[in-house]
């Protein structure tokens, strides 16, 4: 209490600089991290969001819900125009848990497993098929796998500092492994899942089919269950594994983008916007992915308003739906963006993880956007934001940049993300509060920058 | 294993290198991480540390056996001299558990607490007196104290992003509280635990008398404890707190630095110095505290040796004892190395947790350390080491700063550390494998540079 008060005091203050010099530049993220260090909202935030719509799936009720929860929040925040945007989405259901076992001669291995996001189910009964262990994609072309389950286990490789390039590097499995193993005949597919951890848990994600080509059945299997389904693979290369999947595709349903906007004093017509994404997968409480981006684009708003910020530019929180089964949301506001011409100068997007931020990856289509942005890092460095790379934001944002907007995504430090991505376990005690607290601030730093100067 | 083998053949080939050019010192540094991500031993290291020794004090059965652990591990791994450095000891005992209550109208409140190290006891059966809660040393001198128990409960500053300069700021009431206060009058000492989580963990750690007043007890209250106390003093300022505390002081104990060093080839004279400190709250397992800066000097070592990287200093890890109560390891090992005229290039130390590390402080007497190591940037921001900041080194290496040395520490992302800081729950699955090897690889990174081109 004794330091918010002595806070406010400063905040009166500030609230009439005309922020434009350095100083005064440095003067207002100053009172912008005061202000998210100090009796935030946003882990509280979280909590509700995860505890009470968790599986916030698109389709489902959960997101349903989370979309009713966001409105409010903003309503209650205050802002000068809300907008619940029009999407339809994908609706995938998993139905009745999943199981997989591979029978050994002394009895059943059971294997723990989650059916890939947006697999078909198996047959009634489930499918039982020899199993064929590769680890790239190119490895179908030179090995028979006509009737046999296809087992991807190539891990992430953890020579790679940023686990994204990791999660990249082996995410053609997830991703394309089921459409491309039943172009050769596979009936099933299972994959190893895309963590650097060494545990039973499962993680789900999206799949993909191609045209034309025979749907199978797909799992992720945790890092034990494909390191046991491997040694014994090579005990018995004969061995046979049983998977049941009982997931049910539905018709395309209505969902929505949440927009909340504080309207610009001198060019309301340009926007800057913030963003993160609703929708998680089905079995997780989406405390990281991305219930964090989430309320840290709604605290963004917050934060402005707190310290008396007049935005120049209209600033924009954009709560999408569907990232991770269609980035419909993502799509349909680029698309409506475009239609109406909209001038976006910068789109900023949070799907990392609620970790302590580093730094920015940014992308325009002149390819200077990251540099520019550099020229802000005595500004920025004492807030630890030492980090300025080049990239194209977020799924949700990337379709911003042909349409003329800077994109960006902040760079959390990210060693533990995919411990917990698409799982049961990225519950809120994942997220450290003032982590979660650091990540907003820094996206109100940068958006104020951009407010000020432009790129 | 796939991925082992050809790394290891890639290795074969980097031994070979005379290691001068930037590329060759890239192609180096690479080949130091890629040891350091895959099979390392370090995780398991640590386990078996605050496993079978947690609770190291000083004085205690526990801290010999962790000297006699650590020397087994280096004996194994293999080193060119192996010492275990006699050095003398603070030993206090904590005795029976503490216990803090407040004695309310209406019942008893326990408060959560752990005596301050070093603390004395209270008197048998304990001591009742009224409380008068201060937020500074300050007010020492404008309030009554005399007969009182002074509840110290001003929290650390949340609006500092770096939490050591938080802890810092708020740390002067658990150092020098209870002997301030004792030069008043009072009879004991509250302090609020020094941390920013809201949680009913108290945290230890070392106070300090004034010679010639007399001693008081003290003890850390949770933050909740502390929030508790507060409340009720507010209701009833008349309150009384009874507090027991069975603490015990021997006379100095027998103990060991650990040393082992790889000989260097061309300047063996010349030491590169990495260490952490074995030592560790009598109530904790110590995994962040300083397990991990222990389990990562040891890996220091075996990477350079791994990678085949012969060094032209001798690279000696330094394992010291009693850095929470006394830094008499610290202490003594620059005594006898001023006594020897023994000359250290760098000394650098890892005491701040082991979470992914972002950079290094450093310091000389010529104040040029830290620009003069940014030169390397480039080199090191591909491992997201970015900052280069000043200091002295940590609290074991400090001393070493007036002997020529530079001295240095590895500044970790560091939001979690005081989360679990000299407590009951500092254990070891609050670290993360990755995080862990990436802080060693970080070390053998700036120890191979300062090999290479000195500062």
């Amino acid at each position: 209490m004794r330091l918010s008060v002595s806070f406010l005091a400063t905040l009166t203050f500030a609230a009439g600089l005309c922020a434009q010099t350095p100083d005064a530049d440095a003067a207002l993220l100053r009172h912008l991290y005061d202000a998210a260090l100090t009796d935030s909202p946003v882990y509280g935030h979280l909590g509700e969001l995860v505890s009470k719509f968790p599986g916030r799936l698109s389709g489902s009720k959960n997101l349903a819900g989370a979309v009713q929860w966001a409105k409010t929040v903003l309503e209650k925040q205050g802002v000068d125009r809300l907008e619940l945007q029009p999407v339809m989405v994908p609706h995938w259901e998993r139905g009745a848990q999943e199981s997989v076992h591979a029978f050994l001669a002394d009895g059943d291995l059971p294997l723990t497993a989650l059916a890939l996001g947006g697999s078909v189910p198996t047959p009634a009964g489930g499918l039982t098929a020899p199993v064929v262990e590769l680890h790239s994609l190119d490895a179908l072309k030179t090995t028979d796998v006509k009737g046999k389950i296809v087992f991807f286990n190539r891990p992430m490789d953890p020579r790679a500092v940023n686990p994204g390039e990791a999660y990249g590097g082996a995410g053609d499995q997830r991703n394309k492994g089921p459409g491309e193993a039943a172009k050769y005949g596979a009936v099933g597919v299972l994959t190893r899942s895309l963590t650097h951890a060494l545990d039973d848990v499962p993680h789900t994600g999206n799949t993909s089919y191609v045209a034309g080509v025979t749907r199978i059945p797909a799992a992720a299997l945790s890092t034990v269950a494909a390191n046991r389904l491997s040694a014994a693979l090579k005990s018995d290369p004969t061995l046979k594994v049983g998977m049941e999947i009982h997931s049910r595709w539905f018709d395309p349903a209505p969902s929505h983008n949440v927009i909340g906007e504080i309207r610009g004093s001198e060019h309301p017509e340009i926007i800057i916007l913030v963003g993160g994404h609703l929708d998680s997968w089905d079995v997780t409480p989406g405390a990281h992915d991305d219930g964090s981006g989430v309320v840290q684009s709604i605290e963004v708003l917050r934060l402005l308003q707190a310290v008396g910020y007049k935005p120049r530019h209209t600033i924009r929180c954009v709560l999408f739906v569907s990232e991770e089964n269609s980035t419909n949301g993502g799509k349909e506001y680029a698309r409506i963006a475009g239609e109406k011409k909209e001038k976006h100068l910068l789109a900023l997007e949070s799907d990392n993880g609620g970790y302590q931020p580093i730094g920015f990856q940014l992308g325009n289509t002149a390819g200077d956007a990251h540099p520019r942005a550099a020229r802000w890092r005595a500004l920025l460095e004492p807030y630890r934001l030492n980090v300025f790379e080049a990239g194209t934001g977020g799924a949700d944002v990337e379709p911003l940049m042909a349409l003329g907007s800077t994109v960006g995504e902040i760079i959390p430090e990210s060693q533990r993300y995919f411990d917990y991505h698409h799982t049961t376990i990225d519950t809120m005690d994942k997220v450290n509060p003032r982590e979660l607290q650091l990540g907003a601030a820094a996206m109100a730093a940068l958006v104020y920058l951009f407010d000020q100067h432009g790129l």
